[in-house]
């Protein structure tokens, strides 16, 4: 299906769909034909992001890879009035390594083996890494991961499970993706980096799940977290699709939610710039977002512009609300990232953007389990004695907030 | 759809559905009467578990509990010379507190609200202490986990993020399970235990999508680890109303999986009894499915004979080596009892039991990332210099496996 990249800037187009950049700096993506995709194209005999195989540049398959994608759509009514709309949440961390990373590590994976390279790569320290890395093992595949040198031993353990080659390299982590970009030196490697054009046809798959679910109508709203800008791009992306199939009429207004202490992009929406300027970062609870110099941050900044929506960021202490109101309202497990996206549709009901009668879904990217269980919590659980049970649940009964 | 309970030893019947023991002592399940239904039935609209609601005793619903379910089935052909069969994985990890348990949680959840009850209860300190306080914080329920005194502080920080009300028993931990069987004092509380009618029915729903997946052929084996045996007991359940139904003909053999380290099931079987005998556990890595005796034993070893399977234990050693070769060949990160249901198909194998053309499913009940991420297991982890990188990558090329 595929034909090409394209420039989503300036239109130029390539005739290569191994391309990664445009003569004008900006990231390419792969052109497909939606012409013809309607619903009943969707394959049911497929699973995951496979069932929009006739979307997507590259043959199905049902290793590991079959499990990425199809993940829950919550209406978490309970978390309405907090939210100040009609809230809907897309459950990514329900994926095979816990994010959304797998749908386009599935693809990534997949389009590396069908093009004979000898290893897939990533840069990558958290999510995408593991991603790639169990992605690769499911289909036999090796992988190389390029951590920091100074990657913390739980997130090295997390990914190391699946026997990737794991390098640790020294020196400036911000140049290594570039330098990945450009390293035409080694063919045999396929690096599927966070906003490759591999990368962002299977993350746009999310968009027509969600577009799927809603059809024959859209949500009025989507709101993703956004750290490189490659999933924001690629919700867009698939968006775009549907839309120039007419599939769907109106898209969604696309929100991106970036945390204060790192959020270049929210910051150029803020000053109504055209292109996004790196910044300085602070520390956030939501490290798994926080890129100061986002690739794909100009076509995050297009994606915003041309669906409507808006570029906001969160604080610590909201991120951290939302994250708990996520678990004890709608019992959902979600890491820091994820939760700025509910904060965030708190702000943009402040701030008039989003409205009560609204369908709002937020992506909740990954789970929180893999950074839970350290028991560094304190709780405060009582401690009662066997032969007083049935007194000390008939005292929660009367008082069950007690 | 539920009539009331039946026992599946002396086939007493008892009008009330909220019944949990036959006068003879054995477990009772909800009578749901299958005829008619057929994978017309499976209703499209709903999500997860809901799509049988046909067959539950309960309403659907749109909150986390749909979302309890639907997990993806993974062919992992690479495994197959390894496991020795044509294997399959259904990943219950996927499910939205990790574990197999959401499903049970979800139908116990909903029918403690139907019941009109004031909070739903359970005694675990693991999977299912955390999969039934989600259930009920996303549907607003109040909820009692009641725990051992010496839970480890990273297991009670998992459930406690959901705020439930949580209370450490002092005593004896495994007569716990027994007095809330007989609470029959507090009728405000629903304990949906490992074991319940309620969970049961929730439990069963793996089997139908398994049998749905396969349609209009089924498996050829299902393994599963035991514990309480209430999980082996809901897919028994779950194929016999298939069979019921005529939507079967044969039924998949059903085997049971335990660590050697604890295996009153497996030790039951082998020994040709009719009951379990509760045994003297040494520790496991399994800790998840360690249960020296199981209340529903009986009723598992009954689901084996029934469907010509068997029960098996496996060593500390092969469960271990199972789950990592689950991670680096199959790409799924699963917990160490799920590991043993790999580590018992290379057993079955060796025996005879399952042969090389079989379809066989292994579920992986719960995911491993609850456990890792501790950053307790070295890294061999090399460090290189950013500037070094292309030398680097074309010695890897050179040499994938160094
Ligand atoms: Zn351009
Ligand atoms: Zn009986």
């Amino acid at each position: 299906m595929a034909s090409g990249t394209v420039c989503y800037a300036c239109g130029t187009t390539y005739p290569s769909t191994e391309r990664l950049r445009c003569d004008c700096g900006e990231p390419v993506w792969i052109e497909v034909d939606p012409s013809g995709f309607d619903w009943s194209a969707v394959r049911d005999g497929e699973q995951g992001v496979w069932r929009y195989a006739d979307l997507l540049p590259v043959e199905p398959s049902t290793d590991v890879s079959a499990g990425a994608g199809d993940t829950p759509l919550i209406r978490a009514e309970r978390l309405d009035e907090y939210a100040g709309c009609r809230l809907h949440v897309k459950d990514e961390g329900l994926n095979p390594t816990g994010s959304f990373k797998d749908r386009g590590s599935a693809v990534g994976v997949g389009a590396a083996i069908e093009r004979g390279r000898e290893l897939v790569g990533t840069v990558s320290h958290g999510n995408m890494a593991m991603s790639t890395a169990a992605m690769a093992a499911g289909r036999g595949l090796d992988c190389v991961v390029l951590v920091p040198e100074r990657i913390p031993p739980g997130r090295l353990e997390l990914i190391a499970q699946y026997e990737p080659t794991l390098l640790k390299v020294a020196g400036d982590y911000g140049r290594l993706y570039d330098e990945t970009v450009s390293l035409d030196t080694e063919p045999a490697i396929e690096f599927v980096n966070s906003d490759a054009p591999l990368r962002v046809e299977g993350q746009k798959t999310v968009a027509l799940e969600l577009c799927e679910a809603f059809a024959p109508d859209v949500p009025d709203a989507i709101v993703l977290p956004v750290s490189s800008g490659g999933h924001a791009s690629a919700v867009w992306k698939g968006l775009r699709e549907l839309s120039a199939a007419g599939v769907v009429d109106d898209l969604p207004r696309l929100y991106l939610v970036q945390a204060a202490a790192c959020d270049p992009v929210a910051r150029a929406y803020r000053e109504g710039a055209e292109t996004v300027t790196p910044v300085d970062p602070d520390e956030t609870v939501a490290f798994s977002i926080s890129n100061a110099s986002p690739p794909s941050g100009n076509r995050a900044l297009a994606a915003v512009r041309d669906t409507g929506g808006a570029a906001v960021s969160v604080s610590e202490a909201a991120i951290t609300e939302a994250q708990s109101i996520l678990a004890t309202e709608a019992g959902l497990c979600v890491e820091p990232a994820s939760a700025t996206t509910l904060a965030g549709v708190r702000t943009l009901t402040d701030e008039g953007e989003l409205a009560a009668d609204e369908d709002v879904v937020v992506v909740t990217t990954g789970t929180g389990f893999k950074e839970l269980g350290t028991g560094s919590e304190p709780s405060d659980a009582r401690t009662i004695d066997l032969g007083d049970l049935e007194t000390e649940l008939s005292a929660i009964v009367s008082n069950p907030s007690g």
